[in-house]
């Protein structure tokens, strides 16, 4: 199944289901966690088995927030350093910056962002803190009427992490975002659907069937090299300040695809049939990455 | 008239009604049609006679996508070259590159995108692929009861183009962007209005007289410069990583226009009289354009 | 009280109300007051006595825009010089550039923008011109039934300014940016709710109250430090082109909130008592400002 110890990894006919594995601890979220959804995604990611990713957590909560249960800096941090933004910006980071400063979250959320396959959140119940802030590189959320979310960073004088103040206004809007953080309020699912932060509520014994047919519904006859490719160029070209630099990308998308899984496709539409694609994730074409790290 | 094969290019009292016009095709895509449409918009951009744009299709269809009937690669693509997102971004292109390479759609964009006035989409029918990407750079997309709309790339394995993945995000938001480029499902009228996709939804007989009516509402007694300026300045300024981009050239706008036409706007104001602007888009103040090819 | 001639300053048990006081002229805009407002924001964002910012009209007006009953050149602006993108893209700016070119809604709006503190708008009366754009780098906006907002620069023949072309879109997003400022119509109240540029609509006589109560429950216990990182790092990061710059940030936002504010806050979490923070926005971490002038 996994070699995981606090996640499942469970891959059944192209859908992975991934799922918080710390029931007793209300998934709270662990330094040994943050390293395994990491690579969680980075395996999905580049693993043709997996067309499609829904999450979820075991038990009653999704994920209650950082353990704050542990000895010494409450987030493993290493408080002998002093960084500056220029030991961030400087990658690779060195190993001291890298384990004693940078932010787990925000590492699951990089790997999130960089996936090559659409994921699927079904948030069964307390999303708290980074439990809520993982959810907001998910391509969509499902919540079930037991769902909360809570950005409660504010609540213990923290600020915000996991790359949601990049995500959380491109989903919600500025406004709304800056009013979430400040506030910290815990969000019922209906106060979570009204504010745009997920895409239906669903009864607890259905969430996580519905989010499978929807996620396999994504991705049912399409290409994986397509898909991965609609995913990241999206994500990446949407950001940029310019329409040109989606212009460069999409011209050797449109290049590249239209002679592999494209061909078959238009072969298939004129003879009137289903296609039959053969391309794979693993094997993107020759521009990708086309940022470069 | 117009001395284009594939659309007609009509002038009315300022406004230029744009019709793509194969309608034995169905509107449908060919090379010719994108050299056509690139040309009107720059030339529609810098004619003085032409105050604002309306685009519609001629017949059932606003355009049904790329015509596939044709041989080789469906694209136009030269399937003999190897390109690199080094050679997209060197800009001019190399001959070969803008010619085998570069994507038609994405031309067509930027010429929408670099417009100096606004346009208006009278979405009468299908609009499918290429059909709908076109409509993305408007500033304002009506449709007909008999609209449908379609980002059906994935269908037939390759990428969204004509710089579809920058301003569809922008429209209607980063995840609807996402699943209806996965989906890529034929939209109704009214799913389309649902999604933000259009404004509103028209009865066909009504479409097109309703789109010039909202045209010409969007340019009367106002200055063509301050038209033109507003355009680039919200499309260009929007997208920048700071606001001191939009201040910098937000002083120079207000430099300019009122030593010109801010001048009798502010005479007619102040005299409770209407403006007689006389300023030409052909003639844009001295730091337009700001950005640099 | 306050030494300012067109403003007010009150501070009221760590809420500043900034009231604009020139009522007799609908507290339209000068000069004068547009340095005052830049130096209260200013001020505001520095004085520790000062957790969050309400601001209002006197009177019947909220502003009227522009004062454009003085002589020569009715903006203030030295049309002996031609500037150039380079003039205004070289800071500091060359003197003659500042006090002849330079937008001085603009230099509001960033120092708005910069503001450690949150600022909710009491929309009274009359927004016009200057008097709405100086409201979009506000965190909420409400209104009075008597408010009415008017991006009216196209009347008169000028453009947008305040850098409402970076704000409005990212508000009301791209096509109702656009055509708010081709019409430059006044909206009313309701039509200004509806298109999303206020929050909720009170009566007269609820407003400010109203507005008082809303501020203060943003920053109720809460760290200002941990406030005032939340709003610049939501502002700034979601407008990077890839998340790894909320990603860099965010590690340093965590890493010295941790061993300030976040110790406190985290032992009254685990004590269930409430926190009692000490930080201050005066004294923020030493990775702030991260963005270089």
């Amino acid at each position: 199944m996994t070699d995981y110890n606090t996640i499942r990894y469970e891959i059944d006919d192209g859908l992975l289901r991934l799922t918080l594995n710390r029931p007793d601890q209300m998934n709270s979220f662990t330094v040994e966690m943050a390293g395994e959804l990491e690579d969680a995604y980075n395996r999905a990611s580049s693993d043709d088995a997996v067309r499609v990713i829904v999450v979820t957590g075991e038990g009653k909560a999704f994920c209650a927030g950082m353990d704050l249960s542990g000895e010494g800096n409450a987030f493993g941090l290493d408080e002998s350093l002093t960084p500056t933004m220029e030991d961030m910006g400087s990658w690779p980071l060195r190993p001291e910056i890298e384990s004693g400063v940078r932010d787990t979250g925000g590492q699951i959320a990089l790997a999130m962002y960089d996936c090559l396959k659409p994921i699927v959140g079904a948030i069964n119940g307390a999303a708290v803190g980074i439990g809520a802030t993982m959810t907001l590189p998910m391509d969509i959320r499902l919540a079930s009427t037991k769902a909360r979310l809570g950005f409660v960073f504010g609540r213990i004088g923290i600020t915000p992490e996991a790359c949601s103040t990049w995500f959380l206004p491109r989903i919600v809007g500025l406004e709304k975002a800056l009013e979430l953080f400040y506030r910290a309020d815990i969000l019922s699912a209906e106060e979570a659907l009204e504010v745009g932060l997920v895409r239906s509520v669903l009864q607890p014994e259905d969430l996580v069937e519905e989010a499978c047919t929807l996620a396999r519904s994504l991705v049912k006859d399409r290409s994986p090299v397509g898909i991965a490719l609609m995913r990241q160029m999206t994500l990446q070209n949407s950001a940029q300040p310019h329409p040109r630099a989606a212009h460069e990308v999409e011209s050797l998308g449109v290049f590249y695809t239209s002679q592999e899984d494209g061909k078959e496709g238009v072969a298939a539409f004129l003879e009137k049939r289903a296609a039959n694609f053969t391309g794979k994730a693993s094997k993107m074409p020759p521009f990708y990455p086309w940022q470069k790290g």
